[in-house]
């Protein structure tokens, strides 16, 4: 099978889909249970048709492809990703994995290979969690993960729930429990991903073999003061947010460099109240966002702030809060899988290298309960979620050839 | 005189005066040029008329009350401040210096006292520059340092300009230039404020005598960056404008106190752009606020901010802009007026203090060009421009007579 080949199947499919999005010539806008969401269904359904899958979409919106294989009750191989977008993101984000899956198919099929096991491609919905504020919906719902309390408490910015919104858009999500997939079946899960960060693309590796995907804490922390004249109100009786929460926040990037294992922290957002030119803020509210594939230094970095902030706060006669907003502990993916993927990159000259995925996928909601593994490409200048995010077709190519070649492994048994 | 009496005309005086807000029950909003400022002009009026003043109002809305003295054409005595507020004020910033220069009128004639030269009360009009984003307009107008062209530039938040609004208020702005007076006509200016600032509250002074109004310079700064996930990107491959800013903002208040002298400088305002709690800051902007009896102090931290905007700046890879927004170099006030005042308090057993205006005044504009001395009374907490700003009436005929002593004896020559 030659590899233009392949690029231009999957250069097909993903202009195919390029079309289905809110927002046209300003990047993919393809919120879950929307119109855009429907008609990349469609789409989708009608290429897994073509590449002589089974389909099936389930009550939750994920949309499944089916080759049986010799012996259907064993655990499957599931290989997927997800069809939503954020708002103004990419063309590739999410969408590449389910194209590289019927992908696979099609190169199995050429080389007339039969399946011993199912191979299943997942097209999973509301991975990115941008229209309801939540995350890995579809993935988590296949798992046993949400119900109806979970569909009804999460609303988006118009006050539609997901409950509502699935209703309309010709789901029962009475029945989200049917999109649970029994224990057991489903044996390997693998996802095929742009890498969404610059490493790859400034390293100039063709593919990226993650061996994790990182931890996650999130804080939201408010500092307390008191508001005063900035001109009346000398240094030693003032009670100045902004110098204490920026003696803290300053530091936080280089206890995150210290580690220099990858480990990541970022301030984001600073907010200050009342936010005069000329008044002391009474008020600094600030987010920590910290990454590790090593738990052990999020939660250094979290007792750092936390120490820090009790001794800023306490110089300045202040206090603050420190919410916790999401916490994550780093998922390791399958060593196994990842071997016979590096074995496989040698074999045919493809550059690689070991990471750990930054950022969540599907595989973090999957990978906590099943053999997973990932696989990354290049993402030029690191960009993603943003319309100028780009990959070449040729690099989902040889990336897809090499997690078929895993996915043959996995069926051959 | 007995206290209690002066400080029952005091109270009577601003007590009536509260009325006139836009906002009752939410302190002073009296804005200028509007139905607020025309009550309490008119309200002051009558007053003046009442304490045997000759009253004129002039083309840009300042009251004056006129005590005719013995040589009517020697340079006069000026004592007064600004009748306007802020939006949701307090009852005193401005006003109670007003009352209490007709206050020091009724003094003066109750012992009898038959002054050699003019004795001018003066009520100016939007020295708080709320309206239209300026400052000191009245007294800038009677300087001769406003014209017909200030007054179409600047616009309140309705689009109506100050050239307009004094046509609706019954002003001719084509007049401003009637606004001046002559050049030797006004040979002293004395301002009696509240201190707007914790110092005399809480050392329990009661009367500050003001030997300088601090210069100011205000900066609004711009790191540039470069936005990143905040997950997928290595901390040597980001350029994190909130890194770089936060690593000078939490300087500048250190760099302040090192000058143990009453220096002060402030970052009240920061603003993360884009602002996600996932995303490297492409942008921030701060401002800051850097004020100083000693104009060498504000120039070193101005000279220290720039040096390490650059250098962290540069480490991160980025740029930045230090817009100047503001430049009042320092004004000593009149020495020889504050010893008068400074011996009287002795005299008559009163606590003083020497000290710093961080606040700006119409003595700021006028302290410029003739001599003029201010007296502040203290501020509760040094709560200002709120509504629960609060001086107890028997502090201000404490300084009212202070002022009277001094205006006394400029008028006795």
């Amino acid at each position: 099978m030659g590899i233009e080949k392949i690029t231009g199947r999957i250069a097909t499919d993903l202009e195919g889909l390029k079309q289905f999005t809110a927002t046209p010539g300003e990047g993919c806008t393809r919120l879950p249970f929307t119109k855009e969401a429907r008609d990349a269904v469609e789409y989708l359904k009608s290429v897994m048709n073509e590449a002589g899958l089974e389909v099936h979409e389930d009550e939750v919106g994920n949309v499944f492809g089916t080759w049986k294989g010799e012996n259907p009750d064993a655990p499957c191989v599931m290989m997927g990703s997800h069809y939503d977008s954020v708002r103004n993101g990419g063309d590739f984000d999410g969408i590449a994995g389910v194209v590289c899956a019927i992908e696979a198919v099609r190169q199995l099929k050429d080389r007339g290979f039969a399946p011993k096991r199912n191979f299943v491609v997942a097209g999973f919905c509301d991975e990115e969690g941008m229209r309801f504020g939540t995350g890995y919906f579809g993935s988590g719902a296949m798992l046993g993960n949400r119900d109806v309390e979970y569909c009804k408490k999460f609303k988006d910015t118009d006050g539609i729930s997901i409950y509502d919104a699935m209703k309309e858009y010709g789901l029962n999500p009475e029945k989200i429990g049917d999109a649970k997939w029994p224990e057991g079946s489903i044996g390997s899960f693998l996802e095929l991903h742009i890498e969404q960060g610059p490493v790859l693309d400034a390293e100039q590796i063709e593919i990226g073999l993650v061996d994790c995907i990182v931890g996650i804490q999130r804080y939201m922390v408010t500092v307390h003061g008191r508001s005063d004249h900035a001109g009346t109100t000398p240094m030693d009786m003032r009670m100045d947010a902004v110098d204490a929460a920026t003696k803290v926040i300053s530091k936080i990037p280089d206890w995150a460099r210290e580690k220099a294992d990858g480990t990541v922290a970022t301030t984001g957002y600073i907010n200050t109240v009342p936010g005069g030119m000329n008044i002391v803020a009474e008020k600094v509210e600030f987010t920590v966002d910290i990454r590790s594939s090593n738990n052990d230094n999020i939660n250094d970095i979290t007792n750092r702030i936390r120490a820090a902030l009790e001794r800023e706060t306490k110089a300045m006669g202040g206090s603050y809060e420190m919410d916790n907003k999401l916490t994550i502990t780093p998922v390791k993916l399958s060593e196994e899988m990842l071997q016979i993927m590096e074995d496989d990159c040698k074999e045919k000259g493809y550059s690689c290298k070991r990471l750990a995925s930054g950022a969540g996928h599907d595989s973090l909601e999957i990978g906590q309960v099943l053999p997973t593994v990932m696989l990354f490409v290049p993402s030029k200048d690191g960009r993603s979620h943003c319309p100028v995010e780009f990959t070449k077709y040729s690099d989902f190519a040889k990336a897809s050839v090499i997690m078929t070649g895993l996915a043959q492994k996995l069926l051959e048994k």
